[in-house]
């Protein structure tokens, strides 16, 4: 199966592996080493070798850094992160907390003065760019250096190395030649002569490729400079794409990853790059080459956000593929969850569920399966050591999803095990409320996840409550789980358009004791004019793709308004409609009982 | 009276002042000018012999500029001014859609290359940095220059000489030594010595003074520098200071206007100067002399936001006082609006009851009071052209304000006129919703307008309608109706802070046919914890300032949901309660009427 239950976490080897690195340190001549969790892509995942800051500190989150001095050593992570570092590292380290405390301020107070070495291809142009306004005149110096962790990592694993394959056109929408020649087109237009990518799943997408070298993305590691006139030279270790020659063509050439540096020199005119994902050495190469370059939005961005109609005609049959094995699940959970099962239990049927649908490519992220104080966890992880046995009266999250060749999916439910208290009921339904809100919307075209989320959280404020988390993230098709730069977030200023898939994930949290979470899938479209409406008003909604019962018997229906129960029960209806053609046979009594009105 | 129902458009100068103006452009060299309509303190209202746009051109409007070439002449004004421009200047003039059209491209469209003349006093930092950055390289270079208008205006105005006086600490809740000292330390705190204010109303905020340079505006025209140490550089006409000598003390010292460049290049350090509002002269001149910039907010800005206790509970007065008249004023207009009378003599009748009040010092605005098809126009202003005759079946927008020494006020009332018909009906429960949803609101500290307005356009949307304006703007006490950084708008970013007060004004607008906007003043509060809330969420909420009855007749009461219904009701009754001991004995029946709960 494709999630593993074993926890990762090793204090043990931290005072060792410090003590080399500070040796390879003085060798190198610096002051201070920057540990990032990122890699050159900047992704949410990274491949084993790049694994550093978890092998060198001990601390697995998904995001934090680390800065490394001679005297002190800061591991810096948010505030989901702050128990799990501290049972994560050894007492050579300090954990930071960030971004409360900014890596600026903090080697301004411990390092006073000195050289802070740093890896130019694992930091982007911005955020190298801020710390040298930080710094500036402060006596700190930023100094590229080789990476001193790769330096002293003698067991670091290999480079990932799984072929990449064609994503058919049939699901894809459109041909990379296609594809190629428009934004080719548009760098043109903004005068540029080449754009740099430096991110995978836009390759993967300007390609129409797709690859295996990170655990639940299904994207290549790989490098690209798109020419205006629309031919792509790609760095690849060129095993990886023995398979694609014939749907390369001869517009896509392959070269050997060491192969860069030499092809960005070469490029003449000005260079599009995108300084919030581009790494600093590819910025530095260009700048000494005496290259111009032309800082703006990665050229695959927004088309990649705009999913075309075959892009949606897969994601929405994937999502009923995905719904109806959900509902096998939900069925077998409620007869099962008072049995003494545990999480893990719990995430092997829904992995199961889904894999029975012989499609499933792989999951889109590890299971989160929490049940009572666990589903106060936002990003809880279940292992071995942490699982807990269901108990009756509990409520669970369970936010899960799958990555099929048409499309990729994520879904939330919380689910009651045996009967709920009232504290609970209450708070379910004001998190529900807020997802129907934002279900329901229709908005003038122009407006970014920020004019809009807090249509999620209006239920919850009225009575006091919040969660710490954004609305909503952008999805991929058969691609990232997040994927930018559309959100539905404070943070998030970017248009919303036809075509950009969303999550709608409103929460509830209670420290300790529950957690709730409800998340539906929706795509924004055109939304149809209005009788009496203005006509000359252009306006969009969303239409749900996600289909699966919402728990009843967490909602107290005197809460909800005649409109926001007719959406539930129209929702229950279509669920049933379009799941139970797909279903196994004995989930169908659960599937009638669990639509049925409220 | 205070409103004048005059129109002082008269296309038939332009052409011989444009004449005129281009053989001012051939004397000083220069192949355009621009005339913005701001005078230096970048006011909304400015003083008559500022007028140089409407004095050139003939257009009237509150916003807009022109640019004049030597063989073009382009007057850009928005989409609220399209068809008056057509109607107010000659056809010597262009009128661009500003801004589909931008300045800079027009520029480089018409005029290609040249030097382009502007007074550095009349534009801001931020718009003079933006031009030199759109003509960069463009073969156009932009060229401070004496005003070439006010070298051809013969009769131009002297500036206005009104004399200030004490706004008392009473009313001002803080003395003006304290506020002193305070902002001159926060300034200290960031290292400047000093900093230079040029805005008006935070001049008459910060010195506790008020004056009557400018229609509906009690503030003085000055420019200030606060230094760090608290001392404060006014630079005023002393005649208008003559009888502030006592209230001023030893720290502020008076400096003809004339002496302000020569203060301004003895200042030494670094000077804190607010680019989005201070003018290319200021900054020029501080640069001349080899002082460091730091640029950044006006001190001014938050503080005079953030209404303290006193400031409240003036402001609170002022409502009630202002509302008791507004109830009369609404009675009466019950009694006649099927009379045959006319915009003006409600417009009259209106001004009459803040004024029997005794403590009105001005109207904070032209009332704006647009029957039928009139409504539709957002910024109507009635003159005795376009003056109408209230119809039955009409509806009608009454927009108004006052100012008193405790408080400035800010209405909107949409009003029936006889039987009105199902659509208006239906469009004012829409627009009522939107305003009940934004009074109720709680919100988490930290959001800002941007976050929230949507709240008030909701209901709007879901009918496919909307409205062209912000929800809400920021309001002074016993200073400019509109004042910023608060708003409550898709632009405005700055956090909500307790004390800070805002128009709540949805509004609907059919053109040609009805408009419809209600609005109330709110003013932000911490909110209370709640039963079963997250105690540590600090949460804030809007407290209603303004207290008038809400036409019961356009609302469609099946529309309401329970709690607006609960709100709607509330409030009225609170109208009742407050205002009753305050109106005329003849208003009683009307008011006890208009509030019953629906």
């Amino acid at each position: 199966m494709f999630q593993s239950f074993d926890s990762t976490a090793d204090p043990s080897h931290g005072p060792a592996r410090l003590k080399a690195l500070r040796t390879a340190m003085a060798g190198a001549g610096v002051d201070g080493f920057l540990v990032p969790r990122a890699d050159a892509h900047q992704g949410e995942y990274v491949a084993a070798r790049d694994e550093r800051l978890s092998w060198l500190t001990g601390f697995t989150g998904s995001a934090g850094f680390a800065c490394v001095l001679k005297d002190k050593a800061g591991v810096f992570v948010d505030g989901r992160y702050r128990l799990q570092v501290r049972q994560q590292v050894a007492d050579v380290f300090t954990p930071v907390d960030w971004p409360e405390v900014q890596l600026g301020e903090w080697v301004l107070e411990n390092l006073g003065s000195g050289i802070l070495g740093f890896d130019p291809w694992l930091h982007t142009v911005e955020q190298v760019e801020h710390l040298t306004e930080v710094f500036a005149d402060k006596g700190i110096t930023l100094q590229p250096v080789e990476n001193l962790v790769d330096a002293v990592w003698d067991d670091q694993p290999d480079a990932p190395n799984a072929k990449a394959f064609a994503q058919a056109v049939e699901f894809a929408g459109e041909s990379h030649a296609v594809k190629r020649k428009r934004l080719g087109a548009d760098i043109a237009a903004t005068g540029a002569s080449a754009a740099v990518i430096t991110l995978p799943d836009s390759i993967c997408w300007l390609l129409n490729i797709r690859g295996a070298d990170i655990p639940k993305n299904p994207v290549v590691q790989a490098f690209a400079i798109l020419h205006a006139d629309g031919r792509v030279a790609l760095f690849i270790d060129p095993a990886k794409c023995a398979d694609l020659a014939d749907h390369f063509e001869s517009d896509i050439e392959v070269h050997a990853p060491d192969e860069l540096i030499d092809q960005l020199k070469a490029l003449s005119g000005s260079v599009r790059l995108d300084k919030s994902t581009a790494p600093m050495a590819v910025a530095s190469v260009l700048t000494a080459a005496g290259t111009t370059i032309d800082y703006g939005a990665e050229p695959c961005a927004l088309p990649k956000a705009r999913k075309n109609a075959k892009e949606l005609a897969g994601t929405t049959e994937a999502h009923l593929r995905d719904g109806a094995a959900v509902a096998n699940f939900l069925s077998w959970f409620d007869d099962n969850s008072e049995s003494g099962i545990s999480e893990i239990e719990v995430a092997k049927y829904l992995e199961a569920c889904r894999t029975a649908t012989n499609q499933l490519k792989d999951i889109s992220f590890d299971s989160i399966v929490g049940a009572g104080p666990h589903g106060a966890v936002i990003h809880y992880r279940v292992t071995h050591d942490t699982a807990r046995t269901l108990q009756s009266g509990e409520i669970m999250v369970v936010d899960s999803g799958g990555q099929y060749a048409d499309g990729t999916t994520d879904i939330t439910r919380t689910l009651a095990i045996g009967p709920v208290g009232d504290e609970e009921k209450r708070a379910f339904t004001l998190v529900l409320k807020g997802m129907i809100n934002v279900s329901q919307l229709r908005w003038p075209k122009g407006l970014a996840g920020r004019d809009i989320e807090a249509f999620g959280r209006r239920p919850l404020w009225l009575a006091g409550l919040d969660f710490d988390h954004g609305l909503g993230h952008g999805v991929g098709v058969y691609l990232s789980v997040h994927e930018g730069p559309q959100r539905l977030s404070k943070v998030s200023h970017v248009p919303l358009e036809p075509g950009m898939i969303l999550s709608n994930e409103p929460g509830y949290y209670k420290p300790g004791q529950f957690g709730i979470r409800i998340e539906n899938l929706v795509v924004v479209e055109e939304a149809p004019s209005l009788e009496g409406g203005d006509d000359h008003r252009q306006m969009l909604q969303f239409r749900t793709l996600t289909y699966a019962p919402i728990d009843r018997r967490l909602i107290v229906p005197d809460m909800l308004t005649q409109d926001e129960r007719d959406w539930l029960n129209t929702y229950h209806k279509e669920c049933f409609e379009r799941l139970s053609p797909r279903i196994q046979p004995e989930t169908l009594d659960w599937l009638s009982q669990a639509t049925q009105p409220i």
